[in-house]
């Protein structure tokens, strides 16, 4: 584990608030345990579009105007959009939000963006420096099984540990209104590196970035692990899970008992055949806005601490014998 | 042009400084007119590394710890990172940068990453979340034509309008305390798509974004052009200057007496074939360090408006016939 004498956590003195979100999901995803909470389900993954690329961007699109509607707000109402997704030089972002004419911060954390954009949304709303930003994030099985594996029609077989990656985008509004859900805090990750080497085990490579953003909100935050009603990693699965609980229990944290995950939240594993669980931008985003801020608002939980991960690889990195280091951004929502 | 109701810039009201700042480049950039104001210059382009993208990772890891040092910092005095580069999934700023240990956020905004990394680290400072931040990027010639065009190998012939990529990178420390240069204003850049499809002649594609960015800059700041001794633009190069003083003329400002270009200031090219002139995430970068601001610090220019524009496209993008549509972001520095 990495130094834990340097914070990383900020505090805002005059917290943000989640002005509305919304999520939007391919079908299987729809045909999920969540299926009835996302707000858009699509039945054809196309998204009516020619190709898996234009089907992303096709997501962003629909689930910003959705968040804005459901903030109550217009598209010019936003100042500026902290955007981002897995594929090469971000297209699905460039060509979802092009059209808006937002002032736009392109951003790269692999599965962790949601999180670093929800982050920088704040930090631009709590400085004084905008009124609503919009924070948003997509991924999308096919394109991302043409960007990091093999086209779908090669039939590639996955071995149990890996994921499944969401097809899903979600879309939060951060804005200065006093509203039902506060950001108090934030916790930026840094990049940690075990040496995990198989690409098909992200789980493991992400569970020490996530251990250690996680313990750097709870020492900063001077708190126990059960003072979040739920600690909620983005897309770590089953593997993932079980390691990064023990990871913490070394260091003396229990979070057994109140740790969830949005990629095992998202599929059924008995039947739906997605190994370790859903992954990717989309996965968490969706799962955050569908079912974690709901279950804040309708006063299930009063506090939840929320930790997207991402694995930071290329197929480059990868075929030059790279590892696959991780990073962790965490984000504190409360009632 | 798009709209120019909405603003896009942020004066700040307790403006961040420059702590320290630094630039490395390759052998042909050192060969170049601005050879000597770098402050490492490499005659090995794989900086001692096996790959292309090893070698940008080095110039990365060599030029923070330059920048720290030239800041009279230690390494962690640094908050934040704010860190991005042209390859795939950003692996040059990952594994250039995951050793420090420091808290990180990924960029993407191609080669306008250099000011849109100055712009965030000014707001996470300006904000009171930091007291020193570090921007970085960087582009390696042979990293981007392996990610974007052809081997080397391969031979390929360019067209005149094509530039050159930039094996070059720089850092920026901003922060808190008082130094000779100032940030007062940054301008925020959003998608401009004039639907240019030729990826060899990336001026065009980006000079409408600048000019975008410009006019929203010179307007909401209520002066006219000669109120910056020089507006920079990162990496238009021949072809796009003489399309961003003609687009910005028909709008009523002439800046064809104060412009410059870095990517026209990195080469010569009667001598060096690059065509256009430098292009790259480091291109901007490494001239912004080596000459821009050792200009202000030593008195020579008062006020500079910094304008690096980016080329949104992918490998993927190109081939499924899509545009190039791009981005500018501006920083105003002061002395």
């Amino acid at each position: 584990m990495t130094d834990l004498m340097k914070k990383q956590s900020i505090f805002f003195k005059n917290p943000p608030y989640v002005q509305g979100h919304a999520s939007i999901v391919g079908k299987k995803e729809g045909n999920g345990p969540l299926g009835n909470m996302f707000d858009i389900r699509e039945e054809d993954d196309l998204f009516g579009k020619d190709n898996w690329e234009e089907a992303e961007s096709e997501m962003q699109k629909r689930v910003f105007l959705r968040a804005v509607e459901k903030s109550k707000l217009k598209k010019d109402d936003i100042d500026f959009v902290f955007a981002g997704d897995l594929l090469g030089q971000s297209i699905a972002s460039t060509f979802g939000l092009m059209d808006y004419n937002i002032a736009m911060f392109g951003l790269y954390g692999a599965c962790s963006t949601s999180a670093q954009a929800i982050i920088l949304s704040s930090i631009a709303v709590a400085g004084g420096f905008a009124q609503n930003v919009m924070a948003l994030t997509s991924s999308h099985f096919a394109s991302a099984e043409k960007q990091f594996r093999f086209p779908l029609e090669y039939g590639n077989q996955r071995p149990i540990s890996a994921s499944w990656t969401v097809t899903g985008a979600g879309a939060f509004v951060v804005g200065k209104e006093k509203k039902k859900i506060k950001i108090p805090t934030v916790t930026v990750g840094k990049i940690v590196d075990y040496g995990i080497k198989d690409s098909m085990n992200m789980g493991a490579a992400m569970a020490p970035a996530a251990c250690d953003t996680i313990l750097h909100n709870l020492k900063e935050s001077s708190c126990t692990a059960d003072y979040y009603d739920r600690i909620i990693t983005g897309d770590l699965g089953i593997i993932g899970q079980e390691i990064l609980i023990k990871m913490l229990k070394d260091k003396g944290y229990d979070i057994s008992k109140n740790h969830i995950d949005c990629g095992i939240e998202m599929f059924n594993d008995t039947n739906q055949d997605t190994h370790a669980g859903g992954s990717g931008c989309g996965c968490g985003a969706s799962v955050l806005s569908a079912k974690i801020l709901p279950n804040i608002e309708n006063g299930k939980w009063k506090r939840v601490l929320y930790v997207a991960t991402g694995a930071l690889l290329s197929t480059v990195s990868f075929n030059e014998g790279k590892s696959v280091p991780a990073i962790a951004h965490g984000v504190v929502f409360e009632k």
